[in-house]
C-alpha cells in the first residue's frame, strides 16, 4: 500500500495529473470534529497554479468535494473520501511525450517498472497529485488546532539568495503575504526577482523550506524505526523534487563539538522542563521534547526546463525534447502548504498513537 | 509496532543495553538461502566495541546465535529469530543517571512518555541495539549477493576533515583497512588524529558518511509515500545520532539550475538505458534508475561527554553530570556498518516487494 | 486503517448509505491487465436491489466510474480510485431512527464509540457499502483468470430449506438462473417460497452461502497467523450479517475420527500431488494444496423487520420501532457476490505475495 | 509479516518444534504494569504437554525466560523479547517423515511453497509453536485484568459428547479442575472416558471450545475489514487444527427468524444499557455491545495417528506412515489456554486502538 501513509490517522490517494479526478480517502479521523470545509479549501487554493507571475499559468479551479465521513459537519470517525475533478487539461501538450523519456523525471524508471505508463503531464508522478495530501493535512491541522499544535512553512532559500536557518527574528506569518512564501520582506522580492530571472532563461530553480512546529506536546514519536524525525523525513522525501532532509542543526552538526551541540534542561518557573538552545530541533531520542520542532527540505530545481534538452526515445534514439506546457520555474512556493500538510498528518498521526503507550 | 522494519523482509527488534539480551526476528527471508553464518558474526563484529583507539574500551564479544528458521545450513522462509547475550556491562556505571535527565539524550522524553525507563546505559536508546540491524543486514547482504548488488558504505567526513562526494576516484574497499573507515588513507590519518584530540579534550565529534549502492535493479522503490529515497531516508534517519539525510546531488541541488541538474539520457553499447551524470544519485521518480543509488547520512557529536555538564535531576533541580562508563569520542567508525546494514534490509524489501507489480 | 483490506493486493473503502457517494481504492493492482469495465459493472448488478420479489424494492443503478490507474483500457500499476453516487435515497424513511436504537443493529454500539452517527439507513454499517467490495472483487477476478482461477459461491440453504455440502453433484452455473442463486433449481424454487412467506409476515430469514475455488496453485497462504482460511474466514466475517465460517469438513468434523477425516495422497497421472478425498477443504497446514478450496458461510436473519419492534431511544426511554424504507428479506440472493468477491481478493492477495518467498 | 499480528499491541514469533528454542517479541505492551512472571509461567504450563493421561507425555518443562522490556519488575513500554528453550527432543523419532508427506499435515504444502521444510516434529506447524500466543496472552490478561476483562474458554464438546452453548449455568472455573477442562464434571469425566477410547485405538477425536469473554467496554472492534468478530475469527482460525469459527447463535442463526434472533434493548437499573437476550453474542455491527461475547471454534481430530497410514513419499511413490514419538489423541484440553490467548491479544489490542477514536 505504497499509495497509503499514516498508522492511526492515514491517506490512501489516488489519481494521475490528466486523468478524471484526484482524490484519496482519510481513515482514522478522530469523530466529532468540526469540519471547516472553508478552510480546507483555502488550504487548498494555497498549493494552486496561476497564483503568481513566478507560478505555472495552469488556471485549476481544484474544488474539493467530500463524499463521505463527515455527518450534520461533523467527522463521524467513518473514512473521509474526497474527490477533485480533473479540469483544463491540455493533454494534446504532452502527446510527443509519449515515446521518449524526459530527463530526471520518471518516465524511463516508470516504464520498466510497470511497462507501461500514462505519458500525460507526468501521470502518477505529476506533483498535482499532492492536492490530496493538502486536503488531508487540512483535516488534520483542524484536529491539532483543539490542542494548540501550529505549523509554519516557509521558504527560507532560493538558489543562493537565503535568510538562514534563525527563525525567531521573523514573524512567520508574513510568509503568506508575498508570491514565494518567505517571512523576509526583502529577501523575498530578491527571490521572486531571481526566479523571474531564471523563468526567462527557461530554466529553473531549488531551495529550501524549514518548517516550525509550535506546541508539540513532550513525548511524541516512536522508538527504534519510527522516530518522530525519521517518520517526519520520510514524509518529506516522499514530496515530488525533495534531495534531502534534515532537522536540528542537521547536516552543519558536525562542524561543532558535542560540547557545543548539547541542550542543557533548565525547569522552567511555569515548572516545565525546557532546554536552553534547541540544537536537537526539538526531537530528542526519537521524541518530541517539548521545544519548537524545526527541520529543513532540499527541493532540486524542477526537472522540466522550457528549453530544448538533449534525450532518447523509448527505442534508445536520440532525440530532442522541447516541452509544452504551462511550468513553475521553481517549486516551492507551492510546495509551503504540501510541506505543512505533510507534517500535520505525522504530528497527529503520533498523537494519536501516543494514547495507547500507557 | 515501531520497533519492526520492511513490508516483505522484515525486522522485528527487542533489547536493551543492560538487559539480558538484544535480539530480533527476521520474517520473510527468502527460503533456500544459504546462511554464511561466519559471515554474519564478521558483519556484526564490525560494528564492535573495542576495535581500536578511537572507539569506546568496552569488549563485547556479541556472539549472534540463531534460534529458528535455519535448516540444515538454509533459510527455510520460516522467521529467524536470533539473540545476542550482554555481557561485560558495567551497569553501575549509571546509578547516578536514573534520576537525571543527561543533555541531548533520551531519558527526559522517555520519561515523559512512558512514566518510566532503564536508565541503565540507556536502556533501549542505546546504540548497543544496532546490533539487532547489523545480524538482519547481513541476511539481507547474503540474498543480495545473488543478485549483484554491493552495498559500500565510508566514512566521507569528520569535523572539518573531508574527502568529499566524488567517490569514483577511490577503491572503496580500502575504507575497511583502517579505524576510521574511509577510504583516503591519508584523510583517514588526519581524521583519526582530529577524534583523538577531541577525544583526549573529553569532547565527541560528527561526521558524514556516503553509501554507494551499486548493481541495483531498475525500478525499485515504490510511488507515492514509499519512494525508495524516502525509505531509505527514514532507514536511515532511525539509526541513532542522524540528523540529516540527502541523495544525488543534495542539500547542494539549491546551487545548480534544472539544465545543470537534469541527468540526460543514453542508449548504452550493452543496450541498456544509462545516464551522462548521475546529480539523480541513482534514483527518479522515486525508483532506482539503474545508477549508483548514493546518499549521505550527518551524525552529531555523540552527546555523551567525558567532562562535567549542568543539567537537572527529575525533580527539576539544577545537578551536574560527570559520565562514567565507556564512550566513543565519535561515532562514525562504529555507524558505517548499520548504514550499509539498512541500505541492505531496504534494497531487499523493494527487491521482494516488486515481483508482484506486474 | 480498518477500512482498508489486504497486504499486497488492497482496497480501501468511503461511503455511507446516505452520504453522496461509495467507493474506495484499489491498490496494488498488477499493471497491464486489460480492465473490462464491462465485466465489473456486471458483476456490481448482481449486488444491486430490485432485481426480484424477494429482494429490496429499491432501484438504485449503482453506476461505477473509474477516476484513475488505467490508461487506454489497461491497469497501469498505480492505484484505482472508483466511485458509486448514491441515488433515489429515501433519507426521510429514517428520520424516526435517528434517535432510538434499532435491535441488533450498530445504531447503539456505533454511538457509543464515536459519540456521533449517521442515522440514515445504517450510515456507513449499512450493507450498500459492500459495492466497493464488489468492485474491487470484480479486478481481482479479472488478475485469476489469467491464472485459471475460478469462484463460485451460492446460496446452500435458507432456514431449513437446503442441498447440502456436496457441490460436485451441481452444475454451478446454474445458480446464476434463479433469484436465490442456488443451483439446484428445486431447492431453489423451495427457498424462494420460504422468502416470500417470511417476507409477507414482515419477519426475515438467514442461510448459509457454500463457495468453492477451482484452480488455486498449491501454497497459497502464509504461515501462523495468516492461514489462508484464516484470512478467508476474517474477509467473510466481516461481511454484514455473518455469524461464522467454517472450511472442509469445518464443525462436523467433530463427529468423525482422525482416521476418517485425514485425506489421503496420491500421484496423479499427471504427475500433481492430489488427495483422494478433501475434508481439508483445498487448505492444509494454512496453505492451499490444489484441491478445490471449500468453505461456508453463515448469514443471520436481517435485523430490519417490516413489523413493530420494542426498542429504547438514546435516552434509554422505551419505545416502539416502526422500519420504514425497503429491506431485504433474506440477505443470502444479493449476498452471494460479495463473497465471490472477498474471496478472490484474498486469493489474488496471497498469490501476489507468494511470489516472494523463494 | 505473516508471524505478526496485532495492531497496536502485537506479538512475532518464531520457532520451529525441534530447533533451538520458540520464542517472540510483544510490542506495545503499556508501560508500567506490574509483570507477575510467575502467572506467564503458570499460563504457559495449561498448555504444556504430559499434564494427564490423556495428553501427550512427552515432558518439556517449557521454562519462558524474559529478555527486554521489563525493569525492576515492570513493563517499560519497550518491547519483550521472550525465549523457551526446547528441551526433550526426539528428533530421530522423525527421520523417517523427511522425505514423505503425512496426511492432512503441512508436509506437502511447505514443501511446495518453500521447496525445504524441516521436517522434525512438524517444524515451524507443530502446534508446539503456540507456547509464544501463551506468553503474549497472559501478559495481556495482566493489563484487562485492570480493566476488568475476564476471559473463560473451556471445552463444550468432544466428538459427539457435549454440554450445549448455555454457560449461564456453569461455575466456569471449574474447568480448570479437569484434565479436559470442561465445566461439567460429569460430562468431563464422559469425554476423558471418549478421548482413552481413542487414543486405545491409535486414533483421534475433536470438538468445539467455547469461549466467554465478561466486562469488555462498548465500542470495541473497528468498521467495515476488522470487526470484532473478524479479528477474532482470524485469530481463532489461525490456531493449529481449527476447521470453523462462530459467535452469538452461530451457524444455528439460519433456524430463526428475525423476529426471534433479535435482542432487544433496555436501560439497566444502573443506567447501562442492555440487550435482554444475547443472540448477538455481544457484538454488534462488529462492536462490542457491553454483553458477554460468546464464540465457539471448531478443532478437527489431530491428523497425527498411532495407527499405519497410506501416503506417498516426496517422489509420489505409494508407502506407509507409522508414526512415532509422543502425540496428543485429542487437542482441545491444551487449546484451551490458546483460545483464552489469543481473545486476550485481540481483545486488548482493540481496546488500545480505541483510545484514539475521539
Amino acid at each position: 500500500m505504497s499509495n497509503s501513509t499514516g498508522t492511526i490517522f492515514t491517506l490512501t490517494t489516488f489519481g494521475e495529473s490528466h486523468g478524471a479526478a484526484i482524490g484519496g480517502i482519510v481513515d482514522g479521523m478522530p469523530a466529532g470534529i468540526e469540519i471547516d470545509e472553508r478552510f480546507v479549501q483555502q488550504e487548498l487554493n494555497r498549493r494552486r497554479p496561476g497564483q503568481s507571475a513566478i507560478t505555472t499559468s495552469r488556471n485549476e479551479p481544484d474544488k474539493v468535494e467530500f463524499l463521505s465521513g463527515i455527518f450534520e459537519g461533523k467527522s463521524t470517525g467513518c473514512p473521509i473520501g474526497f474527490v477533485v475533478y480533473n479540469q483544463n487539461q491540455h493533454s494534446q501538450d504532452y502527446e510527443n511525450m509519449r515515446c521518449l523519456f524526459r530527463p530526471s523525471h520518471a518516465d524511463f524508471t516508470y516504464h520498466e517498472k510497470y511497462g507501461i505508463r500514462d505519458h500525460r503531464g507526468g501521470g502518477r508522478t505529476s506533483a498535482r497529485i499532492t492536492i490530496s495530501r493538502c486536503v488531508a493535512g487540512a483535516l488534520a491541522k483542524l484536529v491539532l488546532r483543539q490542542i494548540g499544535v501550529e505549523i509554519h512553512a516557509y521558504t527560507m532559500q532560493v538558489g543562493n539568495v537565503g535568510i538562514g536557518k534563525d527563525y525567531q527574528k521573523y514573524d512567520l506569518s508574513l510568509s503568506e503575504t508575498n508570491a514565494v512564501r518567505c517571512p523576509d520582506l526583502q529577501k523575498a522580492a530578491e527571490m521572486e526577482q531571481l526566479i523571474k530571472e531564471v523563468k526567462s532563461e527557461g530554466d529553473t530553480i531549488g531551495g529550501i523550506i524549514q518548517c516550525v512546529v509550535k506546541g508539540c506536546p513532550v513525548g511524541l514519536g516512536s522508538p527504534e524505526f519510527d522516530k518522530l524525525h525519521a517518520v517526519l523525513g520520510k514524509a518529506m522525501l516522499s514530496i515530488n523534487a525533495v534531495k534531502g532532509f534534515e532537522y536540528g542543526d542537521g547536516f552543519d552538526c558536525i562542524c561543532a563539538r558535542g560540547s557545543e551541540q548539547n541542550d542543557v534542561f533548565y525547569k522552567d518557573a511555569d515548572g516545565s522542563v525546557r532546554t536552553r538552545t534547541n540544537h536537537s530541533g526539538g526531537i530528542q531520542g526519537g521524541l518530541s521534547n517539548g521545544q519548537d520542532i524545526v527541520f529543513r527540505v532540499a527541493f532540486k530545481p524542477v526537472a522540466t526546463l522550457l528549453r530544448e534538452q538533449d534525450t532518447i526515445d523509448m527505442e534508445g534514439n536520440p532525440t530532442v525534447l522541447k516541452a509544452k506546457g504551462r511550468h513553475d520555474p521553481c517549486v516551492l512556493p507551492r510546495a509551503v502548504p504540501i510541506v505543512e500538510a505533510m507534517a500535520a498528518m505525522v504530528i497527529l498521526d503520533e498523537y494519536l498513537k501516543n494514547r495507547s503507550v500507557r
